[in-house]
Order: C-alpha cells, then structure tokens, then sequence
C-alpha cells in the first residue's frame, strides 16, 4: 500500500499536475524493468503534463486522470472552485505560495467561499484539502481517492501487461482539454478501437460499497451498446465482481473519447466512492481490488 | 410510402443505432444498383453504427442522424431519458431485454419516471415510445418523424444524385460524437466545404405547417452569412416552397459542423413538425415533399 | 488613432465577418510592405471570415477574434441576441436589409426583446449596437472594444513582429468554431506551443482600469501553471504594468485551444473594460497602452 499512500500525498489540482506527473515519471522509471513487458514511455513538454506508456502491440487504452478538484485563490481571501470540490466550512485546506506553505479553513459567507490564512496569498494558488488517510480491513477513506485509485489501479496493470496503452490524462476535474491531444498521438502512433476509463465512480441507491467494481452502462454521455454488451460478457465470464451503473449525470475522460474525432468505443470501469469529492471520500477495499482485476482482465480479453 | 413506413418501425435509440442500421445496409445493398450513380458505401464497426454513401466527386455532404430520443432503464423501475423525450403520463414503451418483448406504461412521480412492467427489466435497457402512424392527404403523424423522415429524404435523394456524399449519422439526440470522425473521414477521403442537415425542426409562431420546408438561419448556433445568402437565393430561384426559420434554441448535426476542425459551412433544411419528441410528431405531406425536392435541388446546384 | 476609429466602425456581429475581414485585408495589404518582417498571409473562402498572417518561424499566436456581439431579426419584430449584448431599453440599433439601411430603437416587453423600425425587417438580419466613440486624455468609451482594441493591439504588434503567428478568428462572441480549423492549418503549416489571447476583459474588485493589461490565471477554464508561471515572469521583467486576473466566468478563443487535440499552452492577456457588452465599453488608454506593449515583448521572448 506504500504507492497508494504515496499518490494519495502528492499535490495535483486540475492545471498543476506537474507535481504528482514528476512522482510518477520517478516510479514509472524505477519499476519498468520489474514488469513482464518493457513500455515505451511518452512524455515531456511536449505532451504537457500527461504520460503515456505503450506496452507492446495495443488494442485498447486505460485512462487514468492524474489530477484533483480544488480551490484558486481570487482577490480579498476569496476563493473559486477547481472542478466541483464539496463546500465544507473549517474544513482544512493546504498549498503553497511565493511565500511558503498554507494551511487555513475554507468559510463561507452568503453564496462566496473564503480562507482565513493571516496573510495574503498570491492570487491565482491552488489550495486542496489537507490529506488524512485511513484505512482499515473493509475500507480506505481519504481525499483524492478519486482519482488516486484510478492511477494506482493503472499502474497495477502496467506490472503484467502485455498489449495496450496506459495513459495518464489531466484537467478531467474542470472541463478537461489533454484527451485530445493523447488519443491523435495514439491514433498516429498506435490506434485503438476501445478505451477503459480508470476512475471513481458515485456510490447510489444502485450501485453499492462492496458489492463490486462499476461498470457503466451511462453517466450524461452514452457508450455504443454493442461494445458495452461485449464488456458484460467478458465481465460475467471474469468470475470478478461487478455492478452495472445507470446515471444520467456525471462524466469522464469517456465524454472526450465519445467527441473525438476517431471511431474508438468507451467504457468507465472504477469502484463506487461515498462523499464524492471531499475529504472524506471513502471506497471499499474489495471494490479497490475488483477494479484492478477487472482492468487486468479486460485490457487482456477485449 | 412503404419505405417511409419500414423506417418508422426500425428501433434505434441513441446508443443503440444496430437495428436501424442494419435495415438501411439492406435497403442500400438491394437498391444502389437501381440509382443514377452507383454510390461507394463506407460501414462496418470502423465507422461504428454509421453509413457513408459516396456519389460521384462530392462538393457537398447531405446528413441524417438515424438514432432517436427514448429513455433507458436505471434501478428500482426508474427511468432516465436519452435525448429529450417528452414526458406523456401513461404513454406506451417498448423494448427488449435479455427476458423477452417489454411493453409497459410511462408514470410520472414527483420529479422522476417509472416504468410499470410487472417484472424487473435489465439495467441499461433502451425503451422507445410505442409506433403508431397514422397519414391522411394532409398530414402524416408518428413517433420518430424526427428524424426518419431525414433519412427518408436522404434516401430519395440517392436515387438521383450524381456528386455529394449521404452520410447517416448517430448519438445526435444525445450530444452527438459521431459527426466528429464522419467528417474526418469524409476530408481525408474526398473533402467537401459545404453540409446540409437533413433534420426536422419545430412549427413556430415564424414557420408553419404546410408552408414549406424550413431553411434556418440559425438555431442555438449561427451558420456563416454568405453561405446562407447562398442557399436562400439558390432556393429562391427554385422555386421550391420554404420558409426562413430564426430560432435561439435547438441544435443539430449542424453545431459538429461548426466546432469541426474544418472550414465546412453548413445548414439545416428540414419540415417543420408539431408535438415534437413525443409519439404524435406531425408533419405536413407537402412540407416533407418540398424537404426532398430542396435537398435534391441544394445539392446539385451548390 | 485612425486606425482604431475605422475599426470600431466596421459591422461584423458574429457569422457576418467578412465587412471586417474585407477592412484588414485591405488595411493588410496596403500596410505590410511598411512591417519590419512581410508575412505570409493566409485567406479566402477556405478559411472562412478569418485571415491568418505568418512571420518568419514562428513559436507562439496571437489570435484577436474579428466579431462583435448583436441581435438577429426573428418574427413579429422580435430580436432575439448574437452573442451575450446587455438588453438596454431604447438603445439605438443599426444594420442593413434587402430593402435597405436600418436604424431602430431595442424594446423590452416582458422577457422578449423587439425592434421598433416602423416596417418588417427581413428576417435573419444582424443588427448591431449604433456606433458612439468618445475619447479623452484618459479613456476610449465606445461600442465594440471588445474586441476591436484585441485586433488592433495585434495590428501595431505586426510592424515590429519578427517570429509568431497573428490570427484573425470569428464567431467567438456566440460560441466559437473558427479555431479549430485555424489551429489545425497552423500545427499542419508551422507549428506553435504557445498562444496568446488578444482579447478585452472585465473590471473587477481586482482587476481596475488604469493599473495595466490584465494577464489571467484563469477564466472559466485553466490554462497549466507552468506556462502561466512563465508569463508571469516575463512580465515581472518587462516593467509593463500589469495585473493578475483570477476569474471563474467568462471565456475566450483560449477555451478552443484548450479543448484542441494539440498540446498548445494559452494564456489571455488584454486590458479590462467597463460595461461590458453595451453601447459603452470604457478603457483605459494606459491600459490599452499596455497591452500593445505586453504582446510585443511576450511574443517576442515567449
């Protein structure tokens, strides 16, 4: 569990993701001769903060989101949201500025949310909800599990893999925008015809903590029914277990797979998390660990 | 009006485009040989559940989304629309799942919607609005008018084209993401720099029924002016029965025209209806006549 | 001055650029001969309304977009808004039909908008705020600074530009659609990392007219710290005045480089105005001062 730990504390809100990107380039670099196939590895200015790993001859790609919701300082200690962190007052918040590190309370007031840090902070400083992680035999809670789990169940694939893409994609909390760089540098160099989405998903009055990783029929946008179909019975035929998803909100990296201009099919496939982008985000360890047998399983078989 | 009839009774939720696919591969593959000009078909899984027909040397694409509004199975009966469906207290659903023929009625309650089959249906699976068509010398009147009869048109237009592209598109009720490698495809295949949407729009207070089909200006997005002064004067001298449609609101295939990586100009040309998204779509018989003469017309003379 | 009074009078509400296209191809033209480098210049019917000038290898854009906001004829008299215009009761309104020129007063009656012009006007037609610019020794007042001080800070950056791309684009103000195309012909002829927005923006709490060209960390969405980070210290350098912008709202072209399948840093940089989007935008002559020089140097040392 030390990687899990390791990218659960590393900084990374959406436009700053050099942070955790420089973390993962370092494991990336002194594990890859440990895994059964050699990747090549795509990354620098070039592809802005995203990496992406090509195992052999790929047929899909598993997308992991490296980055976070959070907060940017404005004027007058006020403060906007990064994607759609959950607004809780007191609730801790850390970063860093010309002048050191910050550590404040997140207020609110009538519609307009504040941090209480004595002095100034440069405008325009990301702040993210100070980390607490605890885990015990039936669950982990912590901040970021979404997406942390999503790069950490990557990055378990990346030990055995032998055909497929891995790529690690930012800014997915606020709008997105890398995705379609990365799939025209696949398309050129390697095309796929299928996409997985490594993320976390919601847990609701259907799909439930424990009861195993989701797979997700809809969010706002809709996958092709005859790839989902083809997902499904893999996924029966796994023995590993699943929940079919039915939402019509949310979205993914998939909503930019859908909008591109290539004929690539895509699925989300990610454990269900309570108290959705807080600090508190909390995901059982079976789902954890059915979420990464089902990537194993499909990048395999599809 | 058999034709018009057999691709009214296709089903083909956004998502779930198969079925009316198929049918239209089997209308193309017995009928080609009777057109003017013997189009190149482009289909198959590379171009998920869409057709392209290539007549000649295209200047300008005609487009038909083939996918329709409905709604899809969440949990505990729930239902979630695909598209916009209008929402009928005790309309009549059909569909399939894994268990056999679904026929059930709409119910409203609060602010969700339920399905009232005697048994649980699988998660995911599409419902459709029951068919019923019924056409008198006036007026013809059906579910999915939007958009069969932009196929129907598209299809008539086959028999006598020379030069264009017919291209059968899905997902459109639902955010589209096919258009995007349908056009990639078409550039790097035989470029085009002009498209007509073959779509229907709304009867309003400015377009009404039996007046002509509906050229719009604009919808929610704004097609180029000199492309438009274009077509108005084209149809002005066809003497073609239209109307000029200005609306703020409502999208097409049109707006992945716009936000294309292409400098194609595009238009919407298409009847107008009443009852729109709901099983009682009406259209009036010489509206849609005047739909098809003008796409023939456009797209020989653009 | 000249210059920018014959800018701000030219008509181009979004989707008919091409009066103001026509102006800076001529003012293009006649001018280049006089520029310290002679550019390239890319334009014409395959590029829509937009006109693309390249000088020597370039490295970064600068992209002004040529439209302005308005209305558009519907029926009955009503107007319904091109882009986001402030509805100001008896407003002067100007524009041109097929039977000739038209100037109307903007009436609010309930949540619609009519014009009161004494006949029909065709439908379709643009209608834009009438012209009215006041200067002193301080400020520019006047309809359509945003974003015609945009083009002409990139017009007085073309006599002194060695290396860079300036790009006209349109449609900004209603939704966008030039850009993709624009950025696709420059990475497929002569390919940038960077870009700089050349736009007009808000006074805020912390944003105030006279302190300088405003540089922003962010809009709606968020360009990567790195690149900002860079800027920024650029301009700490440059002695320009300048102020740091931390908005949640608002977009501009930099949300089409974004979303772009190329990995293309942007950053908006233009100074900030009052009355946004009425008859009365009010700038800063220091602060259009500023901009002018700030997009000299960025494009220079970026």
């Amino acid at each position: 569990m030390k990687l899990l730990f390791d990218l659960l504390n590393q900084f990374g809100v959406s436009g700053e993701e050099f942070h955790i990107r420089d973390f993962l380039i370092q494991y990336i670099f002194k594990r890859k001769s440990t895994w059964n196939v050699l990747p090549e590895v795509f990354w620098g200015d070039e592809f802005h903060d995203c990496i992406l790993l090509k195992f052999g001859n790929p047929r899909t790609g598993l997308f992991a989101h490296i980055d976070t919701i959070g907060f940017m300082v404005r004027y007058d200690n006020q403060l906007i949201p990064v994607g759609g962190p959950e607004l809780i007052e007191d609730c801790i918040l850390v970063g860093r500025d010309s002048l050191g590190e910050i550590r404040c309370k997140l207020k609110i007031q009538e519609d307009l949310i504040f941090h209480d840090f004595p002095r100034k902070i440069d405008r325009g400083t990301r702040l993210a909800f100070e980390q607490n992680i605890r885990i015990d035999d039936q669950f982990i809670q912590a901040a970021y599990l979404d997406n942390r789990l999503g790069i950490y169940s990557a990055l378990k694939v990346c030990e055995e893999l032998k055909d497929g893409w891995v790529v690690f994609s930012t800014y997915e909390e606020h709008g997105g925008g890398s995705m379609p760089f990365l799939l025209k540098f696949i398309q050129e160099n390697q095309p796929i015809k299928q996409a997985i989405i490594s993320d976390i998903t919601w847990v609701t009055e259907g799909v439930e903590a424990g009861k195993g990783v989701a797979i997700s029929i809809r969010d706002k946008f809709i996958p092709r029914k005859r790839f989902l179909d083809q997902i499904i019975n893999l996924a029966d035929q796994s023995k590993i277990p699943f929940q079919l998803e039915v939402e019509a909100y949310g979205g993914s990296d998939g909503r930019e797979v859908q909008f591109s201009p290539y004929a690539i099919d895509w699925c989300f496939v990610g454990a269900p998390e309570d108290h959705v982008h807080s600090p508190d985000e909390k995901v059982a360890l079976v789902d954890l660990d059915a979420m990464i047998q089902m990537h194993r399983f499909l990048i395999q078989n599809l």
